[in-house]
C-alpha cells in the first residue's frame, strides 16, 4: 500500500496573511488579525468561521496563524487553534513553546483566537507551552450557532490556572459573533453535530 | 518566506506495521497490536510509550495506526490517538468516521489505545465520530510515570456518554504499564511536565 501523505497546509490566500515577524502591538491589533482571518475563511469558502494566531507576548511579533480547516482537509482536529499551534512548533522546531523549554527564543507567547477554545483545543494548549489565551466570541455564541464546545467545565479552567495558563475574554466579540452568523447564513457546514 | 511544510509521518518501522485491511478478530488481538506498537516505539527510540489503532468494530479490519510522535515531529498534539485518528480520516477522505456521516463504509469504528486518553485526545475523539474507545494502562499508571492527563473529570465521561461515546478499560493493562516503566528506565523524555 502507498504510504499515506498527511500534509497540513493553510489555504493559499492564508499563506500570504502569515506575515511572520510583523509586529501587532496591541491586543486589539492581534484580535483584529484573527477575526479577519476567520471572516476571510468564510468568504473564501475555505472553512469554518474561526481564526487564530500566536504572537510574542511582549514583542507582539507574529509567529503563526491558523484557520479552521476541518472540512477542507478532512481532519476533525484542525481547528484554528490547533493549526496555529502546530505551525508555531514546526517553525521553531520545538514541541513546546514555553520559554523554559527554549520555545520562542525565550519570549512568552500568546494565542489569540476568534472564539473560545473547545475541549480538544484547551488540551492542546496545555501541552503546547502557551500560557495565555485571549478569545473574542464566547462559548455560548458558538453553541447558539450549533457548534459544540465539548466537555469544558469550570474545573477545566481551574486546572489550567493551576498550570499557569490564563484563558481570557478580549475585544471584538460582536464582530466574531456576527461572522459566525454570516457563516450560517451562507449555508456553511456545522460539522461537529 | 518559504511556505512551511507540515507533514505528519509515522516512523518508517511503523509504516510497515500499518497493515490496512488485516483482520484483528478479538479485543485481545486489537489491544496486542497497540501495545506492541507502543513497545516498539520505545525500543526504536521514536517516541513515548504509547500506541493506538482504529478498527472496524464488527469486521476487526485495521484502518490506521498511530504512535506517540511529540518529540520526533516537534508537535505536542501528536499523541498516538490523534495520529491514528488523523490517518484514518486522511485515508477515508472524511473528517468524520461516524457511519451516519459515511465514515468507514457504514461500519462503526473503535479506537484501541495502550493508555487512557488525555483531555486533548478525548476532545479529538468526540469530534472524530469514533463511538468506542478501549484502553490498556490507566490514567493513574501514566500519572505515576510523570505524564499529565490534563483536565479530565467524571463529568467528562458523562458528557461523552450522552454523545454516545463509551470509553472502557480493556486487556493488557500490566503489559502497557510495564513498558511505560521501561520507557522511564531507558531515560525517555517525560515531555508534558
Amino acid at each position: 500500500m502507498e504510504p499515506l501523505r498527511l500534509i497540513i497546509r493553510l489555504p493559499s490566500w492564508c499563506e500570504q496573511e502569515e506575515r511572520v515577524g510583523t509586529v501587532y502591538p496591541t491586543a486589539l491589533d492581534r484580535m483584529r488579525l484573527v477575526v479577519e482571518l476567520a471572516a476571510r475563511n468564510v468568504e473564501e469558502g475555505s472553512g469554518g468561521p474561526f481564526g487564530a494566531a500566536i504572537f510574542g507576548a511582549s514583542s507582539g511579533r507574529l509567529l503563526s496563524v491558523g484557520v479552521n480547516s476541518v472540512v477542507r482537509l478532512n481532519n476533525a482536529m484542525l481547528h484554528a487553534e490547533t493549526v496555529t499551534l502546530m505551525r508555531a512548533s514546526a517553525r521553531l522546531e520545538r514541541f513546546s513553546l514555553a520559554p523554559a523549554d527554549g520555545g520562542n527564543g525565550g519570549e512568552l507567547v500568546e494565542l489569540y483566537t476568534s472564539c473560545e477554545p473547545c475541549a480538544m483545543c484547551l488540551g492542546a494548549i496545555l501541552w503546547s507551552g502557551v500560557r495565555r489565551v485571549v478569545f473574542a466570541a464566547r462559548r455560548d455564541d458558538a453553541e447558539r450557532l450549533g457548534f459544540d464546545e465539548g466537555p469544558v467545565f469550570p474545573e477545566t479552567f481551574a486546572y489550567l490556572r493551576r498550570r499557569g495558563i490564563r484563558v481570557e475574554s478580549g475585544p471584538l466579540r460582536d464582530d466574531a459573533r456576527k461572522l459566525m452568523e454570516r457563516y450560517r447564513a451562507v449555508g456553511g457546514a456545522i460539522y461537529n453535530g
